[in-house]
């Protein structure tokens, strides 16, 4: 570790991925990972958390494009008003889509097979299991039956006393508890964790900026607090990791080790402007957290909007 | 109408079509129709709904294809296993796909600009919005904030005491009452109803069938019933229509009528057959449902993963 | 060898394989296979068969659909005409569209890397040069300065006075040589062959068929004789073989020996129905053939326009 | 006019578009425009420059990408060698594309209906005809049997001694005819005329710029000199228009009045840096150009690999 930051070196995090390992685990065929955290009973208590009926996107809106440059995904009418006649009674319109979920302004479920770890995916299985034909292990059906459990805010900015947070900032675990105290909340095994760094704030102030200018988020160093709270899924407005995070080898320790190695899936992307909006109005930082990714077979991701609900 | 059948003409249906027409009723400006019936106080009601915590999928498997016949989507790697060396701790896969929402087997929900009825889309916007650009009006994103109140389940085969509901047979009011008496429920209004037709047992039995061999569904005589209970959304294990539908210039009246007219946005190709089995084994047939549309603006449908939740 | 029909066992086949590889025939290093008996003298005399300046394309309507079916290529429109004003003068449309080359309706040139043969391609290289980015090795670049040579028809059909070859009917040496004779043309190396088998007559009289249905086409004794002629492309209204082929692990055994083991480029779904009228009406079977694929680099196929020009 | 340049005023251009209109000139049904120019004898003659057998492509590589910024065409592995076992006799790998084929790098042929003019395309009809299910007129089948004539290569930076135009610079008549006389050629009816600015030679001593950098090109004071010429097809290693133009209304002239009012075809980004080398090698400016577009019905346009034969 070094010393001045506490910031783990390439050899800790090698050390650390071994260690805070889940393989195994919830057994040898499991593919669910960390969502095996989130029982009917956590369930239920996080449904009793409505009082409202509030109910929150978390999803930017898909970055899809009609023109020449469809990054990353594309949208297309089949059928559209210009082939039906002002009679018709019977007459509709088609589109049609193309995403790549991991794409870098998407809002999307990484699924365990996502990370490879030294040939290797979440539970051991081959990196050969990711095929042209789609992944035969850990693909984003772990997640097909909705993944809905409590979901916790961290607001960062807030507990700074800051709009956002700056590209590479690296959140600490002191921090995550002096969010903790400030708001009133613990975070607990089955949550969900989400976390806000106030880059939509940013975007609208200074630009959006390009995906090599950096994201703040998670300092590696908050990997073991991770696996002792026992989250089931991160989910963040940037990608959970501060990037650069500074660590040869390792340009995105959060990815490499919660996915590939714990388990945990990854909401990147997540749209946190309207819950901070609602947390803080109500100083509220808990609610029912529910994601309903696509049943794609194979699939490394899914493009979802998460909904809290309070 | 017919005597015989109670099925309305065509004229009924145009008569029906203009009294049932819900255009004006939530301002001139209004591109949400029903779903306006959804209230907070409505969403509180239906999470106080939930006590075991089961969550329970309604989408089938979304329906891509890697082969040479794409129908109706595509899943693709972009990035495989084969890329990756045995020794990298950072590395990952990508994939792609594309989806055309309306597909015969995709689940999806419907936006109300789906369908053109006389030249106009819901609220009597004009065909025309609907452009090679994406809907200008009555998108997809009115759901963009999750769509989330109770859900009912009708189970008109078990109503009917049969696996299944051929295709083409047309359910009615009649049978919609006998289905609340026998659970002892009562659709109202922000409800989301879900129709249960067997669809999937017979397909497990019979084989998938092909489109032109038609669907069970609602009789067009419901028409008026789910206007009086003021559904907010219809889904179905089918389409909703029963097709044929047995009139001319109305092959599928429930979406000419529900959503153009009505506004009401519909849910296509529900997968009921997990959903049907968790009501029956609990003798309880309304619960939380939560649908979280892809925020995919100028989207004439969006894929949809619906939760139930117990 | 099978007495009654000549045609090989799979046996004979898997000795024929080896015997007739051109591995290493041109080179080590080899992408381009029997495309390298395409010489510029070849070429030249093959462009001195141009008389009247009549230009024929052999290539079928690309196989794109813009409904919900997409086999096996979409074509959308990004910008139509619904967008543009009446006054504009700078006004465009545009579109896009997508394509599985290798689609069973789709005139395209098979890259060298198509065909697997016991884990090798074309020239030795492994299966493995063909991954989730693209080919490494012998891919369509090999015909990226163009495929230009003498093009020679042989109308089997005409020889056997039949409108057109029933489905799995195969051509046989003796066949090949009668129609020469008739002709007065003989194949020679570095030419394009190009085998006319009435598909498309059979297709406008009787219905396209499935893909099940089979194909007339070579008998696979006939391979030999296409390595002792040399030729450097073979195309035909089906895929060469014809299928089923009867015979065990070999359901394509051209496309498995002449592609793999010769480096014979293929031209599968040609439409030779212009071509063969054009011939017939002049009594000339030998033209000016020019194929261009497009330059996708790590592509296993194009779809292509070929032209005959006589 | 603008006296200091010889450019034409937005007004100017506005009385030569109708001037120069050729909509009528070949019927009141055609959608072929002046490739009515290329007859068959024409073709016999380009055929007979034909010397020496040498193939040229004038295509850059079709700019796919397998990444998460797919512009604008992608690339898919739909079956690749990590599917396929090391014994099989019998195995091939599948891919899939899509482009979108005006795209600002892509070798394309335009077609006709690329270019609305007053609400109008080529030869009159509305710019209704191009609808989201493809464009009903003026389509890329206007060139579907192969566009093959004499091509004639001017040879801008050879004749002003220098290595490449840069970026906005405009050839005037002046300079066309001094290349012409440099050369030893004269453009002539039904000529598919080829400019060379040196974008690639540019592109590869700074960089390939940005599509508001601007591209040398033709001067709109050309325009009736290409009349009078009645050249059949313009291509250019830019896209034929100088830009910025410098013109209100008018960006890009040169498209706006040969492709919608002159019914020319334009070839957009054609790679002339393997046939200026061929060009001048020989010093030849003459040769048998064949352009090959694929049969895509509806078509706004085709990528090509135009191919040049000395």
């Amino acid at each position: 570790m070094t010393e001045a930051t506490g910031t783990p070196t390439s050899d800790d995090l090698a050390r650390m991925a071994v260690e805070l390992r889940n393989w195994g685990r919830w057994g040898e065929d499991d593919e669910r990972g960390a969502l095996n955290l989130i029982t009917e009973n956590k369930r239920a208590q996080a449904a009793a958390l409505v009082r409202e009926g509030l109910s929150v996107s978390c999803a930017g809106a898909l970055p899809v494009s009609r023109g020449l440059e469809p990054r990353p995904g594309q949208h297309y009418m089949i059928t559209g008003g210009d082939q039906v006649s002002e009679e018709a009674r019977f007459a509709f319109c088609l589109d049609s889509f193309s995403i790549a979920p991991h794409g870098p302004a998407t809002t999307h479920l990484d699924a365990l097979c996502h990370m490879f770890y030294e040939g290797k995916i979440y539970n051991g299985y081959s990196k050969d299991e990711v095929r042209t034909d789609g992944a035969q292990k850990d693909s984003i059906m772990a997640g097909a039956d909705g993944i809905v459990s409590r979901g916790v805010l961290l607001d960062i900015p807030a507990l700074r006393g800051v709009d956002w947070l700056e590209p590479g900032e690296r959140i600490t675990i002191a921090q995550l508890e002096a969010a903790e105290e400030r708001e009133g909340v613990r975070v607990e095994p089955g949550d969900i964790l989400l976390l806000a760094t106030g880059r939509e704030a940013r975007a609208e102030s200074r630009g959006p900026g390009a995906p090599w200018d950096g994201l703040a988020g998670l300092d590696a160093s908050c990997l073991p607090w991770l696996r002792e709270r026992d989250v089931a899924v991160v989910g963040c407005d940037g990608i959970t990791d501060a990037t650069p995070s500074g660590i040869d080898e390792w340009p995105m320790p959060l990815h490499q080790v919660l996915i590939a190695n714990m388990g945990v899936h990854l909401i990147d992307n997540v749209s946190t402007e309207r819950l901070v909006a609602a947390c803080r109005e109500r100083h509220r930082y808990e609610f029912l957290f529910a994601i309903a990714p696509l049943r794609l077979e194979g699939g490394t991701a899914s493009p979802v909007n998460p909904l809290a609900i309070f």
